[in-house]
């Protein structure tokens, strides 16, 4: 885990919209060092340099396990999320950006997105999930985006409001 | 300059087929310290761990200035650039992913794309501008993404394979 995973993804998560951002990671020990950056961005002096900062960081939720990320979520949503996951490999039977957007916006439950660093998602989580995205791919067969341009791209593809051409949004 | 914006956008640049990366800083004492980080994935200890990065960060040219980057393309593919800009904000005479894409694929001269961090680019850069692309917008009004994450959906929108749904690329 980087400091800069906990910024960049935060970001992009206040630009499209989303309600929470959960870092997850069984290591206890990492926790205190992400709380601490959290702190300095909504609390400390980060505020004052940088405010806008600050209102990405604060949907920041750590978390031990991702059940623990879909009991909060029941618990704040009144609802167990719909769990979406991604990877950089094809497979059968995965999910597009369109239909998955549409889902989104008609389902009745919240959506929990996931994501995995290093060596991606185990197997018992791609398992246990409700639609699998169907992996970012550009006109080479390099599949190494970093977790936090993969982040970037996936809401993107999902959430984005385009403009029409030559007029500002 | 941070080390992950080397590494991210050398990735997505890989990813995405393009023929190179200009860090551009003015700050001499600055690029010794990149220059390890591409060495060290590029020839050094990093190569066997990571075979992947050194593909990614190969891609990248330490540059003093943008004039020296449009040099150096200028060189190597025998016609000087055009230039793209980039920025948060919206403004008039904005060209649309969609527009820029069908240029990119229909100019005989390469491109440039240009992003800057912190401020954003100088308007000394941007009024020499060939094209000027639209704001990255989600459905907020929060526009602080960073500059890997706007890197990262700006080549997606530009360049990537959309797989037919449920079939793997």
């Amino acid at each position: 885990m980087t400091n800069l995973d906990v910024h960049d993804i935060a970001r992009s998560a206040r630009t499209y919209g989303l309600r929470g951002y959960f870092v997850v990671s069984p290591i206890a020990a990492q926790h205190p060092v992400v709380q601490r950056i959290v702190d300095h961005w909504c609390a400390g002096a980060g505020t004052r340099r940088f405010p806008e900062r600050g209102e990405a960081i604060a949907l920041v939720e750590l978390c031990l396990s991702i059940d623990d990320a879909i009991a909060a979520i029941e618990a704040k949503e009144g609802a167990a999320p719909r769990l979406v996951v991604t990877s950089a490999k094809a497979g059968p039977n995965r999910t597009s950006y369109a239909e998955e957007a549409r889902h989104i916006t008609t389902s009745a439950r919240p959506t929990l997105l996931l994501f995995g660093t290093g060596h991606g998602l185990s197997d018992r989580v791609l398992q246990r999930a409700d639609a699998f995205l169907e992996p970012i791919a550009g006109p080479t067969n390099f599949n190494h985006l970093s977790v936090r341009a993969a982040v970037a791209i996936t809401l993107d593809r999902l959430f984005a409001v385009i403009a029409a051409p030559n007029n500002p949004i």
